[in-house]
């Protein structure tokens, strides 16, 4: 299992974030071929002090060849450009083999 | 579903924070109740650039109730505290309810 994660900074309007997030960039993403799984969430603390991301997302692949070839592919490619659209206060993205035992 | 990621920053001694982690930081972990899954992996890059992370880890727990039960029991303190043993580079901790639709 093959995952990829991306931890976006705090935007400047959060809800101009998340509604583009949600309308335009989640499906994009789930648009993408051989992509097993995705899931996002809005970060929070057990102090209510401010996380150091905003959204995490994580995307589940087979294998690293399936990863590669999806990020690749079209979907994937217009997936990487629109973070140019909401992304504009930061993303890490990492990605790795998935150890599980 | 709840998520909690711990992402590592690059150590100065990258073998002996596998060494640590692998023998005392996973199984201290997989100790916790209440822990639905826990998976890891070494970080890498499509063009074999340094990462931004050395290490990504994800916990998941069925709800926000049951990660903060598992993280303020006995082996979540012990977690939480093991971590001054090998992650002195740093280390990002997000966590989250997962929306998977």
């Amino acid at each position: 299992m093959y995952r990829l994660t991306a931890s976006y900074r705090h935007p400047a309007d959060p809800e101009a974030f998340l509604r583009h997030y949600r309308t335009v960039h989640d499906p994009l993403t789930r648009s993408m071929p051989g992509l097993d799984a995705f899931e996002w969430g809005i970060c929070e603390t057990p102090d209510g002090s401010t996380p150091p991301y905003f959204v995490v997302a994580v995307l589940t692949f087979a294998d690293r060849e399936a990863a590669f070839g999806s990020l690749g592919s079209e979907a994937g490619q217009r997936g990487a450009a629109d973070m140019a659209n909401f992304a504009m206060a930061g993303v890490e993205v990492t990605q790795w083999e998935a150890q599980t035992s």
